[in-house]
């Protein structure tokens, strides 16, 4: 079980991974306080090869000090566009012909191993502020909630291990190394 | 889809997390660099019921400002335990029945979507250092290699969202709230 050195991984260059075909996923991210978040947020777009990542609100985005420091690289790689708010990231979505769920804890929300993206459907996730979690006038603008089963005493996983775990439900059945 | 309130979620209290029964696995973390990724790993652990953590080398363990910061007092919850070295960690698991796997890039690993836990079976993950990964004589000691398949430009997903990832992997078959 030798590990693998960095030229094993065999790794896309930018111009490769410009090119690649994506994953009709956008992660749409809405008043994220910590940019070092929004920069593992960036890191995980671009393992999964997300179509792009919409930044909106007081969330920040790059070029960034501290976003930098944790996408290392993927602020580059992945595209991403700001929105002055979730409204109009979602309006735009819409007339691209996405459908859009929250991810947050809610009524009637899916619970994620029994959500999946459809063949051929266009998926936008909404992941929220770190305290206060998603607006309700967003929520209101979705077609439906995912929400993460928790078991113990905490109230929410961390927002950028949250949007690994549903990207790697959302991706796991379909990926291929 | 109305977000439930803090008091909604019935979350566990510290007493009704200890006693609640716990999945078999655990965590352990090699020469982890950033006290903010082992507390956004306990949160982790927290939401998933883990059985406990296993903190081995240079990682920085509780009591930790840095780690109360991201754990937000799952690091009073969740049970761990500080090892010198990863190979003590692994010598008392193996005492208690654990399989042992290491999180990592390598040859002949699982692919995640190809693994799960049987039923009855005790699993230790191991996650190694953001930057230099999981010793190889650490890797040598263990029953298999879990490989979290990635296609993009970064070689690598930061260590508390990987571990998120692979727990929910774990999980998601076996949890219902």
């Amino acid at each position: 079980m030798r590990k693998l050195s960095m030229e094993e991984l065999n790794r896309k260059s930018i111009d490769e991974y410009k090119q690649a075909e994506k994953r009709p996923i956008v992660m749409v991210l809405e008043n994220i306080r910590s940019a070092y978040n929004v920069g593992s947020i960036f890191r995980t777009a671009d393992a999964f090869l997300l179509d792009r990542i919409y930044i909106c609100g007081y969330t920040a985005h790059p070029p960034h000090k501290e976003i930098k420091k944790t996408a290392l690289g993927a602020d580059e790689s992945v595209d991403w566009k700001y929105f002055k708010s979730t409204k109009e990231a979602i309006d735009e979505l819409r007339n691209e012909g996405f459908k859009i769920f929250s991810v947050e804890q809610a009524e009637k929300s899916y619970k994620l191993h029994d959500f999946s993206q459809k063949d051929g459907e266009k998926l936008a996730v909404i992941f929220g502020n770190e305290v206060t979690g998603i607006e309700q006038n967003t929520i209101a603008l979705c077609d439906g909630v995912i929400e993460i089963p928790q078991l113990g005493m905490k109230h929410s996983l961390n927002v950028a291990t949250a949007a690994g775990v549903v990207l790697w439900e959302l991706v796991r059945t379909k990926i291929s190394v």
